[in-house]
């Protein structure tokens, strides 16, 4: 990254109240780059930095820091320039912000503000989290339907400087209620004194202010869109979601999705920016749960102590068992939980033949390894007898790993959770335990 | 879904060789709900359809079919109509699919294609798989750099029809070479008679044709663009990347890394769609690897047999050692190839500052569980002495888990190597031969 060479030169000008050259600085960068810069600084000093600036130009730096740290600098500013740069904030990064912020300290800040920003930010703030409410932008270009294509354009001149995307244009009557979509690109491409209603779209992808963020994004993906109209429950036009916000959203719905695999809790926040004890917060209550099939296992291990006792060298192949059935287990889990994740329209009797899949790949997979399983245990212990052992409960419980690894993410989803809950961990837990009962059935009926 | 609701509607017309009303059927939805639909159609079948339609939203459509329902269905067109199917798509989807295709089918259909077309598409094909060329389109807008607004505008309106992208146009010199950008939204605003190079944005950024597709993603996504150009070694602007792009890669980057984490090798097409075949050669790798250290378990356990068998009860706590040590260790590993993943420019510094932090919470998640399980084993066998074996060895295997989980991937890492090659199971693998040993040497060290 260019930006962190620059660093001692911005260093220097700090050091001398060189405000002119930090202004030259900000402005000659990207403000992606300048805030990648800015990461290295405390809060005093980048606020110094980008006080030197335009508020504009202020507030797009300060949007491209990573929210704890915007929530350090906020602390810092006083009312009168911070309620100017969360002003000139775009309105989905401004409540962002602002949902993490004290409620006191807003309060002393709202009344700075205009009036039309001040109701704006409330009625942001006023959706529920994850919500496209929470999400949405309400600068976005609309037009009313009754005018030609240049009297279009000019509207959208006035417009321009205030939307986010301007790549469509939403048409809507005098209720606010969306009517249609008109593209740029046709506006563009056609006659000026040709009417708009002629290029209007009617049918129009929307989602409600209270759809779920993860759907919304799937909606942009699913049709490749730019943005995407938020309506409320009059289909009055209350914002767009843009393709930016897409990107973060599947980001953030993947690291969780990944979290709860390795059973830990979601984060806020990077993990470099989340503090120990939140980390730990996130962490110990899935490894104490843990901790109670484990002893359940030590159940399991202590009825059947007469076996182990006559026959010494099952304990051997313990480690081998729990980790064949665990690890079968935790790879349908993940492929699993993945597809269901990726395409949320899977209908149940996809779901079937996954399942039908999923066991006849634990009869070949446990079938594979058990011939493996058998033939090394044969040459670690030159009994052959031990090996059947070892390679029929490899085989069982590949088998048995498998299918509760395929079925346990999808019975959670019938019954209206999270598949992404059952952790991998806690699915290797259940699998330990029933393949020690199988290990040791094995072996009495063999040896015993 | 509401599209599927349209699938025996759509049924009664193929039946009835109604051409007129499955080309109004397919005119009237958006091309991602007729793909839709079409997804539970056989090949001959979607062919069928879409062949009602116009070249163009013919191609529209099957853009939008997965990837080996696209392949299925080549296979069923003759070769004028798929030539001009082929010719219809964007350059970047078209790739993707010719890539995939028999190399004899490819060459048989190329001729039958303008020369222009064909040129490109050679071009497009000779990029490496995941690099900038393979994944961009060559449909972008450009301009010279000395003209007016009005004639800028006006000569956009001659390539709109052909660009994916209008939101931002590209300037370039005599030679291609990329010069500078410029916003639609700049050029609306502007007056007709400024010239355009008072508008040009010159601090472009842009990737380069052999860059990875990852890093394009991540440019795309730090700068929130919708699309970013793409430049070959003389700085000659060759396509572009759209943010719809962006979305996919990052979507199937996570896929992988998901998968690598509970050791699936990364499947090209989705879970569903994947032959079982395939998805055994995807997954037996990895679980023949991880049977060598559940022996080399079975090693440690023998090398310890005189003590287990002094002391029966330190067995039935295998499964708990086990679980303690690789748990702790999944999940940091986890966090910490996530973190990686996310943030392509993590610095050494913060790097060292992660593992100081992963060796702190080992020490206080060993020693919030190291307490409970010695009280959970005191209840269970009654015996202070051997509690206190169980809740010491938890410690230290939790503490070792953490610190394996968090320096494997950084170690990969610094090595070059991809972090998500460092999959939980084998880490739990290494955690499981270690804290076996640790478990053993603790009891000797207390009871022995």
């Amino acid at each position: 990254m260019y930006g962190r060479l620059l660093l001692p030169e911005l260093r220097v000008m700090l050091d001398e109240g060189d405000h002119a050259g930090i202004k030259e600085f900000c402005d000659a960068l990207y403000p992606a780059v300048t805030a990648e810069i800015l990461a290295e600084l405390d809060s005093q000093e980048v606020w110094r930095v980008i006080s030197c600036c335009e508020p504009e130009k202020q507030a797009e730096i300060f949007q491209f820091l990573p929210l704890p740290q915007q929530i350090e600098i906020v602390a810092v500013i006083n009312r009168a320039p911070l309620s100017r740069l969360i002003e000139e904030m775009a309105p989905d990064d401004r409540v962002d912000l602002l949902s993490r912020m004290d409620e006191e300290h807003v309060e002393e800040l709202l009344p700075l503000m205009a009036q039309a920003e001040r109701s704006d930010i409330r009625k942001l703030l006023s959706y529920p989290e994850d919500s496209a409410g929470a999400i949405m932008t309400t600068e976005y270009a609309s037009l009313p339907e009754n005018i030609t294509v240049a009297q279009a354009l000019e509207k959208l001149r006035q417009q321009a400087p205030d939307s986010e995307i301007i790549s469509y244009i939403y048409v809507v009557d005098e209720g606010r209620r969306l009517q249609g979509i008109v593209s740029l690109r046709d506006l563009i491409l056609a006659r000026p004194a040709r009417p708009l209603s002629e290029l209007i779209n009617r049918d129009v992808i929307s989602v409600r202010v209270d759809d779920d963020q993860e759907y919304v994004a799937q909606q942009l993906a699913r049709f490749d869109f730019v943005a995407i109209p938020v309506v409320d429950n009059q289909n009055q036009l209350v914002g767009i979601v843009t393709h930016d916000d897409a990107i973060d959203i599947m980001q953030e719905e993947a690291t969780e999705d990944t979290y709860r695999l390795a059973a830990v809790e979601p984060l806020e926040d990077s993990y470099l920016s989340t503090s120990l004890m939140t980390v730990i917060r996130k962490r110990i209550g899935w490894l104490i749960f843990l901790l109670v099939p484990s002893f359940l296992a030590a159940k399991v291990l202590e009825h059947y102590e007469g076996v182990s006792d006559k026959f010494e060298w099952l304990v051997l192949f313990i480690p081998l068992i729990l980790a064949s059935g665990g690890n079968a287990g935790s790879q349908s889990a993940t492929l699993i939980i993945r597809a269901m994740a990726l395409e949320s329209n899977i209908q149940r009797d996809e779901l079937n033949a996954l399942l039908r899949k999923e066991f006849k790949l634990g009869l070949l997979l446990g079938g594979f390894l058990s011939v493996i399983s058998f033939f090394i245990s044969w040459a670690f212990t030159a009994e052959l007898i031990q090996a059947s052992v070892v390679g029929l409960s490899v085989f069982l419980v590949v088998l048995m790993g498998i299918s509760a690894g395929g079925t346990l993410p999808m019975g959670f989803r019938r019954l209206g959770m999270d598949p992404a809950l059952m952790s991998n961990p806690f699915i290797t837990a259940l699998v330990d335990i029933l393949g020690l009962i199988i290990y040791f059935q094995v072996a009495m009926y063999i040896v015993g």
